[in-house]
């Protein structure tokens, strides 16, 4: 297999453009591509999945690389077949996996990334190359009929982990609570992906990438650090 | 209709005892009753079902309220029916939904709060008093049969409501953002239940109680704050 993929925590850092910081990603992952489909499904804030996609068309503009959203063809899963490659931005993932379950295009996404066609994900975008979806962090504001997302690598993924706040007296859990209740129940591990970090994968090659170490969990142990450039064999 | 029940944002206050600021509240809530059943189901932190119902039964005992949990009942519905109050504790509302909706409990439970038997909530106890668990803020570690949840109230709840920390640079979504997120998929109305305060139902009046005001959002309006001692009429 020959995958081809990045998996970031989120598109834009505090104070940055959209996808400003992952310019250089863009470009060596893209190499060569000059048009991808975008899927908008995740919708953030509810934006339509129009001006969703003319968002991401304007970033990859200045790239050079033509962006179409999955939406507008009449025949999805035969666009994702001709497709040269595909970015799923972030917004609320179980809109996004709704979305891809209920078209039938989780599998059919999955075979063309499998194939060695480049996939990018942000946020919602990069928890559906996890095994399932539940270690998001969203609002369950639509029911989706599976949480079963691509599996692109083995494992989960938790993108914008954050630590928890010294001096916050707030009660609600903490990020990495929950991801310990998620492993009361499932064993898959799972990343935690910083924002400015991103995933790799390289055929059977995966690293942590960005400016930020991974916080790892796996059922049954303490979690720990994964500085950047370190493989991720979990 | 009877109805006399409490939702809670938290169980406990920082720095506080488990309950200790609803004491009175439960004192009222519970008059004259002295014995409960606990729903241990939403497992907080994957606590088992008996530890966690020890927990609940400790902080009770010193009100004279004997505790038994749901989960020790060959016939849970018969115990429901025969019960004379309610508490259920918070931890994971997809773990909570899920029990209660397999073995055919929810209905039973709303229908024995309805005809005016106590109920407290607390936190995930709480969101299972509104019409969906969907803006819960716990992780899908579990996917449940529907998110369709008792309707005790005419709104969804969002316990642990948090404003936006000044200062923070962390991308993620506020809870602000994932509320309006919910309202662009569905109408029904939505409390931001801060920690130190409920909401009380007496019969058909519901008031906003406790320490801190809270948010109300409704679909395609502006959010507004609301005063303890206010009327809840959405």
């Amino acid at each position: 297999m020959n995958k081809n993929i990045v998996l970031a925590s989120t598109s834009t850092l505090f104070g940055e453009a959209y996808l400003q910081y992952l310019t250089p990603v863009i470009k060596e992952l893209f190499e060569g591509i000059d048009e991808i489909i975008f899927v908008p499904f995740a919708r953030p804030g509810g934006i339509s999945h129009d001006d969703y996609t003319a968002k991401a068309a304007g970033a990859f503009a200045e790239l050079g690389i033509k962006v179409t959203g999955l939406h507008t063809f009449s025949d999805p899963a035969a666009a994702i077949h001709q497709a040269k490659g595909f970015f799923t931005g972030g917004g609320n993932t179980f809109l996004l996996v709704k979305q891809l379950h209920e078209q039938g295009l989780m599998q059919v996404l999955k075979n063309a990334v499998e194939n060695g066609k480049p996939y990018m994900g942000a946020s919602a975008g990069s928890n559906i190359g996890g095994i399932n979806m539940q270690t998001t962090n969203d609002m369950p504001i639509v029911y989706p009929p599976s949480f079963d997302t691509m599996g692109l690598v083995p494992f989960n993924l938790n993108p914008h982990y954050i630590d928890p706040i010294p001096g916050v007296a707030h009660m609600g859990e903490t990020r990495e609570t929950r991801i310990k209740e998620f492993h009361t129940q499932q064993t898959i591990p799972v990343v935690g992906l910083r924002e400015g970090s991103w995933i790799r994968v390289k055929g059977r090659h995966i690293t942590m990438e960005g400016s930020q170490p991974a916080k790892i969990f796996t059922a049954g142990n303490a979690a720990y650090e994964l500085e950047p450039g370190s493989p991720l064999n979990l």
